[in-house]
C-alpha cells in the first residue's frame, strides 16, 4: 500500500492567493489553477479580465506539471524540433502543455500537486507560478 | 452592440463560499463551480474529499445552467424517455448535464452566470446550489 | 461518377431568413444552422438572445438531418428505450441529435441539405425549421 | 457585476458582408466566422466553393482571436520553434489556431468579438479579415 502526500484545499487556497497577488503586482489578469498529485483540479480562479482560452490552458499546465512531474517550460525546450520529446504536446488530445507557466509543487521530495498560470507571456506566467510556490513553501 | 451583465470574481467568491458553507452544514464534501453568462469558468473548488468525477460534472452543470439558461434538474424531467428533450444529455459531447445541481444565476432578469455543485445526491447538490444563490441575492 | 445537387449559399440565406422570421413571429431568439448534403455547415446565425448551448445543437441537428437523411424528431421516437435505434444519440461523440428541430431539405427527391433550429422547445424548433423549408420550396 | 460590450447579430452581419465583399474582390471563395467576446459563434457563411476544412478553421480562428484577445498571425510568430509560445497551437484540443486570418474586434478599447477567415492563403485571409474590421469601424 502506498502513502501519498497531497495538497489539500487550504494549501491550494494559499497557492492561489499568492499567485493572484503576484499577478496583480505585475498588472496582468490571469487564470490560475491548482491540481493535486494526480493532476486533478482542486481550485481555480479567473481574475476579472483573464483570457477565456487561458481557463483550459491554466488547468492543463497544472495537470501537465503535476502528472508529468516536470515544469512546462522544461517541456518547451525538450519538445523542440530535433529533440527527443518533439511532438509530445499533441499527446493526450493536446492536454500536454509545453508552454511555460506550469510547475509541480514539491513537498519533502514528492510532487504533491501542480500550479498552472495563463494569460500573460509564458515568462510572466512562469514567474507568477514560481512566486506562488516560493511563498507557499516559506 | 449588446450590453451584457456578468458575474465578476468577487461575486463568484461569494457564491462559492456560500455553497461551501451549505455543503459543510450537511456534512458533504463537494465540488463547486461558478461560470459566467457564457458558461466559461470563473472559479472552482473541490472540498477535501470531493469526488474526482464531480470536478467535471460540477463544471458542466454550471455550464449547462448558464449556457442553456435552465436548471439541470428541469432538464432531468424534460429528457426522460418519452419526453421531447429525450437524448439531449449526450449533446455537446456530453457536456449537457441533466442531473440536478446546476442553476442559472439571474440578476435583474438576466442570466449573469451559473453554479454547479456535485458529489452529494442530486437533491443535495441542488439544495446547496440554491442556498448559495439565495444567500448571494440577499 | 455521381452528380450531386447541393444547396448554395443563396439557398441557405433564404432558408435562414425564413427561419428567423418564423422564430421572431413566435417571439423566441434562436440559433439556426444550414448544412449541405454532406452535413457540412453553409450558414449559421445566433439571434440576439439565442442560447450558447444551442450553437452546437443547431449545427448538429442540421448535420444529423442531412447526413442521416432523417428528421431529428423521428430519431427521438426511434431511439426510445426498447426501440431498435435506442442509444444512437451517443454515436459520433454525441453529434447524432435525437431532439426535434433538425430537418433534411429535399429537392426533386434528393436530400440537398439540412436545417437545424435550437433554443425553443423541441416542438417550436421543429415548427420553425418546417416553416423555413415550406417557404423555401414555395 | 461586470458590464460587458458584445457584438450583436446586426454587427456580425455587417462584418460578414464586408468580409464577403473583400473576398469576392480578390476572387477567393472563403469561410467567414464571427464570434462574440467569449468566442462563441454568432454568424457564419461558407461562400460557394469555400473549403470544407475551412469551416472549422474559420470558426476556430475567430474563437482564438476573441478568446485570447490576439491576432492569430501574431501567434504564428510567437509559436515558432524556439519561441516561448512554441506548442500553443495544440492546446484546447487544437482549437488554438496560429495561422493568420483571425482578428479580435476591438470597440472602445475592449474586445467585443472576433472574426475568422479561411480558404485563401493566410495572408489573403488576414487581409480580408482586416478589411472587414476596417469597414465595420468606419
Amino acid at each position: 500500500m502506498q502513502n501519498i502526500k497531497r495538497l489539500d484545499l487550504a494549501d491550494a487556497g494559499t497557492l492561489l492567493a499568492a499567485a493572484k497577488a503576484a499577478a496583480q503586482a505585475i498588472g496582468v489578469s490571469m487564470c490560475i489553477a491548482i491540481v493535486d498529485d494526480s493532476g486533478n483540479l482542486i481550485a481555480f480562479e479567473r481574475m476579472d479580465g483573464g483570457k477565456i482560452v487561458s481557463i483550459t490552458i491554466a488547468i492543463d499546465k497544472a495537470f501537465t506539471a503535476a502528472a508529468a512531474r516536470r515544469a512546462t517550460h522544461d517541456y518547451n525546450t525538450a519538445s523542440q524540433p530535433g529533440m527527443p520529446a518533439y511532438g509530445v504536446n499533441t499527446a493526450l488530445g493536446g492536454r500536454m502543455i509545453v508552454v511555460g507557466g506550469g510547475l509541480p509543487v514539491v513537498w519533502e521530495g514528492a510532487v504533491v500537486g501542480g500550479i498552472g498560470v495563463s494569460s500573460g507571456t509564458p515568462e510572466q506566467d512562469r514567474l507568477v507560478a514560481q512566486e506562488a510556490i516560493d511563498r507557499f513553501l516559506s
